[in-house]
């Protein structure tokens, strides 16, 4: 395997036969397309750019504690042209596409945030989640962890709001239910929030449930497999090779691109530096990298000359 | 080393010699004089019957997310008299007995419960907390992460209302500060909280403030060896041998009367059964067992008989 190369300093027909091999690009959001707090320069006009030359481009993100109406907001901020809702996918809609396959009717216990138990309800799913503002005594907590109705699953994902209770109540489920499944979406070890501030992501909080019911979990975030078969379904993706995954992490986005056997490319705007891209083992690499999703503004008019 | 007896299977003569064995009674309260959620018949009586016999009784638990008031209530329920404030040790003491040495008039974060900052409060010990109750997105998650003033510890304990953002501020106060120690209380894997319903306790909390900052924690509720030495000081313990530890663990109560150099008693009115015991390595078992605190009663009787 060759080294990543940076798309700009690629010779000029190389950048031409790399636009020429892929109709389709999937990219990630935060780091990528905008910094989950804060900006990065001239990615819509980029995501313009490359519809203007008949790409289509998807969106894919973990992040599923940002409304529809704050990801369409954020979208037309950065000037992106003609984004629609289905254009865009993150976890808390490949569960309820899951559950209605798998767990139909079924009542489910929400560990997700109130975004995503908003798209639950436009979705008719009928879920619990606990939101306790009293302060906790060992009597009300035993009264919280009573269990009502069993669920058939708990849906796990990124929350910010969430407290221990709410744990201890999904745990609760897991144990008095075996057949009750737990279902992840968003588990980073590290959210980069904003400049200069990585905070914890919640794969610690997922893990705790885990160990606490002995149950493993069915991902369907990135960089799980079962996300890639479903891009493959709702992109009607024929052909893996003309397809490009953008993200700025080697994980979640480069090895998660690769196992769908899309063509991969790094971006620098994110989490990552080139030291930390050249650092990684060789299968680890992406296929090319990039300063910003704007270079391709630059690349485009390159071979537009 | 013999195997555990039970205090009522000792001979009559064996009984009397475990009596005048001992001066000092240090007992867990979870699961020995009370449940967390409940109670456990005639507890209060063996208190009164012990303390009518000569022996000073002390309280020791894991378990500062109840109020001096509500120790001092519970002890009343019982119906156990002349029960002191200063009798009850639990982690919010030793860490401000701590702080006070080691981090005098220095300002501290705490992950602490309500009832434990109380106490804080009392000590003119000047802290921060975090008690979020509007709903958090990222932009507003990056506002409750800034430092205003740096701390001198981290201090961290059982917190039933605990929530993401406290653990995350605790992260950065951590991460800002070479000199901010990690200062830890009750960490327990399992709480028992009523019968029947054991909890996850705080241990993989703590993990996870120690993962993101890879700080190490010092540890002052049980089985902590400092707790041991602040007995020793407190209690003004001249002989540990003619001392008792009583609990209903084998980590946290008999493991750590042992460290100390205390007999060491479990009773099984907690969350263990006798086959736990019997199961467990013979260096982990105690000198004795009894069914209940309330055993004490009977052998009392037994021997002024």
């Amino acid at each position: 395997m060759s080294p990543p190369r940076h798309i700009l300093k690629l010779s000029l027909e190389e950048q031409r036969q790399f636009i020429d091999s892929f109709d389709l690009v999937i990219s990630d959001c935060d780091g990528v397309v905008w910094l989950l707090v804060g900006w990065i320069p001239n990615t819509g006009a980029a995501v313009n750019a490359l519809k203007a030359a008949g790409k289509q481009i998807k969106f894919v993100s973990n992040n599923s504690f940002r409304s529809e109406e704050d990801y369409m907001e954020k979208f037309r901020h950065i000037g992106a042209k003609n984004v629609q809702e289905d254009d865009i996918v993150h976890p808390v809609k490949t569960i309820v596409r899951y559950l209605k396959k798998h767990k139909p009717g079924e009542r489910v216990y929400s560990l997700m945030s109130l975004e995503a138990n908003e798209t639950l309800r436009k979705h008719n799913i009928e879920f619990e989640s606990l939101q306790v503002k009293e302060h906790l005594t060992a009597a009300s907590l035993v009264d919280h962890l009573a269990i009502e109705k069993p669920v058939g699953a708990v849906l796990f994902d990124i929350h910010l709001d969430l407290s221990y209770v709410e744990l201890a109540k999904a745990i609760r489920h897991l144990q008095e239910n075996d057949d009750c499944q737990l279902i992840a979406g968003g588990s980073d070890v590290i959210m980069p929030l904003a400049e200069n501030l990585n905070v914890a992501g919640f794969f610690d909080f997922l893990e705790h449930v885990k160990r606490y019911t002995q149950r493993e979990a069915t991902f369907l975030g990135k960089p799980s497999p079962i996300l890639g078969e479903m891009f493959g379904e709702m992109f009607e993706i024929r052909d893996c090779k003309r397809c490009i995954f953008i993200g700025d992490t080697l994980v979640q986005d480069v090895q998660f691109g690769k196992a769908c056997g899309f063509q991969s490319l790094l971006v620098l705007s994110g989490c990552l530096t080139k030291e930390d891209m050249l650092n990684a083992p060789v299968e680890a690499q992406p296929d090319y990298y990039a300063d910003s999703l704007a270079d391709f503004t630059q690349l485009l008019e390159n071979i537009q000359k």
